[in-house]
């Protein structure tokens, strides 16, 4: 996929204490002898100790070509959640353990990131959630995200019911924890652990999958990306919280709407040229081992 | 199965407004013509507007001898967390819509009463677990539960672990949303919702069913309910709670402990006469109907 | 959807006593009175006892522009495994069993004969499948469906793996029971008994479903499309079959291969007009009943 | 556990090249310089090449106090199905693939077998089911088994009915592809695969788990094994087997029956002392590596 050429590289690395110095020192070092100019998230900067440039996280999009994710798929979704101010491609390295979004090794990092600069790299478009919450008649939240979009009670509450619509029409009204509405990327993500199915990335709709739900016969469901999903919240006894990608949430009250469509951004993400979807599948799930 | 001879009823009723006037009445009426003296729990008696001796509903259980729920398995489970103060037999109706626990209908519930004045009923011996939540080293609150003892983490926590041991030996360490510990009879209450098997009543373990654990490998596990299960919150990041019989809650932190095991006093229910332990699975769950 | 004008109309009948009769008089005596020709497929015409024009089931298609089908999903599905040869549409009236394609009344019946004869029906364009066995370099058989692709082993067979390919990438080798491949159409019928999604029609994709997989991290999978999906038994100890809609079967042997792809044809489902997809999940599946 | 002292073992191999060989060799020249006799199984005969005594696999409980089994789960099973005969302990040697029933490794075999001789192994007594088929009045088979009974349908039967009763009580009647009867011991065997739950071996009780059952609130359901199990097949069209431990299989037919009872024999297992039954598990199926 050919995309625009990269002036200006943007590097953001995991907070905690997460071992990404070595790499971080390798990509400056790399990038100085290259010349190319780059900017630190604040979390890199402090790492890096370094007195070049910063940006603060979100900023990132508008002010360089290409991002360097160093850390796990948490930190990524975090960037990919401002990539709607503008497309750029993120490059996701692990730091030793392989993610799903993070899937290039430290390793394959200058070589990765070379393919970036010569517009030879492997880049997927993936797409990305638009979730609207609306309180009376006000929208008074508004978040793209790359995975999921929760809804669910907290552990004390006793009766949550949501009334889901999809493309406008009456799907069902469900108790239950709750539920994800994933995209194909967000998959493999909390999904997979509430029993959901692996959708591959680029096949674009919404897993609805629930969370505990009453009616045993309730089934994860998978609707076209064109039609919008629609979800109020009917009856609650308090703590109801939309969360957007597990890390943002806002609390959500009876008669709040919440309207999810296909975010008109997407997500670029830079993909390993060693290891494609099928074998990422493999390795983090320890498939067909021995089985070539 | 022959229980005490029985002198005083207990009546409790489900607070809201649930349609339980007219059986109340009936009940009351009946026991004023059979001479059988009767206490009221405060719901009851603020429904009933009559001025028989009130009791708290957990004191119920020390002032009479059979205790009649009206209501649905909500209200019935409130009385039972009372029981391990005196067994006496419950008797659950239910006030339309066909419970777990309150399996006698409105028009079954005179003769099942007859039936428990004249040491006739079938009551069945219900086994409940005991949950203990240390902190450091002292107990801070202790339950008795007929359903289940849960631990989960709110909407908002991204991180919790819990380390599982049974009968003292390690089981493993699990991140997940949270774990549920299920009796038999809890089997059918939110074990099902999230994927847990049905237990038959009488066959005495404790049913751990994770809840989205983040290993796909996990499963639901079935221990005898000798050896009890201890369970630590490892790590959390706020916002976790052991609730009993989705009910009553206690917040938990890092370091807490519970430990359950099987309660010395039982739950006697009062159970159809007309309508077998598999009856009720097939109506509840929309089984095999028209196959006789 | 508009399509072609309808001349000549197909009668097909679920061949066991089934009640399709009166259903069948009243249409053949509407279709006379309105001197709309019509053909009998050979069930029909045993039940009807009439002498018209008789053609056997899988000609249909060719010698008539739209196929009324009296009886059950499973009669349905014969019918749209020749609708490769042309492409008519199918109106599936159930006989008191609502299903997934026959979803049209016999009280509806008529209006919709009429709608369709008016070009004013509601026609639903669903993907099929198409499926080649190969055996050495050979084409041994070709099958067109609409639910499902199912390659399975026998009971008493213990040994049985197979090698899964989509878009020409390796995905796994698998040991299990076999392995289902649906469209979104067939995700409510065998798919669903064996844990997969429910899928919306119109999204094309295959659903990739194991039945009782060794690997206990293997999951339903979905993938689009226009990625062809390739099955080669690597090794079996007996009795394995292909079965195309659960109708039609033929054996395998190590080595076979199954290459499934997007059938270049489609089926027109003529769909109720009083009834949408949600609205038939919500009676077939019996969820939120009384939540409008 | 104390049990009878051990005069001359038993040694069934696994009959395809395994690399049991220097395993038997060791153990063969292990006993003969301790002076204990032993008996081959004609597989172990024809793969150590020595002139001891044989006897069929099947006679050596008969002949011996202790029997040692080179290979995989599925020898040990069909060594199991012979134990009703007389009680004698299995020590399983698994041959560098770990299995739940043969969990001593080469590396502990003769430390193993030491104890066993010295009355200080891990010896657990594990229930086993009894199996009767009846067709008519006349039982004409029986088997003993440690894992499970299962009925299922050929790939290409395309109706299939059973009628459960449980203690005597009607549970249901079922359409589905089968049933899993399985044991504690066996629901980490085929029953994980099928989505059973786990039960630790120690309560007695048989686990049925249904097979893509039609009606989607089937669920896996625990009885009691004092509670036989009878299973009828109502309908079929062709192809139904009763098959136990998934190693012998006999035909069924619409009105043949099966009783399910706890065998009053039980299969001896001797047990590793180094890693007890949850360390298993861990292993088994990766669990919580890592968190000790």
């Amino acid at each position: 996929m050919s995309h625009k050429p990269i002036t200006t590289v943007g590097i953001a690395a995991k907070p905690q204490p997460s071992g990404a110095l070595p790499a971080l020192k390798e990509l400056v070092h790399w990038l100085g002898n290259r010349g190319v100019p780059f900017v630190l998230d604040p979390d890199a900067a402090r790492l890096a100790d370094t007195s070049g440039p910063v940006a603060e996280r979100d900023e990132l999009p508008e002010k360089t070509d290409l991002i360097v994710v160093l850390g796990g798929d948490g930190t990524l979704l975090s960037i990919a959640r401002s990539l709607y101010r503008r497309e750029v491609p993120i490059l996701g390295v692990n730091l030793g353990s392989l993610g799903f979004l993070t899937e290039i090794s430290t390793e394959e990092m200058i070589p990765a990131l070379e393919a970036c600069l010569n517009g030879k790299a492997d880049v997927q478009r993936r797409m990305a959630l638009q979730c609207t919450l609306v309180r009376g008649e006000e929208a008074i939240a508004t978040f793209h995200c790359l995975n999921d979009v929760v809804i669910n009670k907290g552990a004390l509450a006793r009766m949550f019911e949501i009334r889901i619509e999809v493309g406008g029409l009456w799907l069902t009204n469900m108790r239950s924890d709750g539920l994800i509405v994933a995209t194909a990327t967000g998959s493999t993500a909390y999904n997979l652990s509430a029993g959901g199915p692996i959708v591959v990335p680029g096949l674009d709709g919404f897993i609805l999958t629930p969370l505990c739900p009453h009616t045993l016969t309730m089934r994860p469901l998978i609707v076209g990306a064109q039609t919008p999903v629609h979800i109020e919240v009917v009856r609650e006894s308090g703590q109801v919280y939309l969360t957007a990608d597990g890390q943002t949430g806002h609390p959500m009250h009876a008669g709040d709407h919440v309207r999810i469509t296909r975010s008109s951004h997407s997500v670029l993400l830079v993909v390993s040229q060693s290891r494609n979807y099928f074998a990422l599948l493999r390795e983090k799930l320890g498939w067909g081992s021995g089985h070539p």
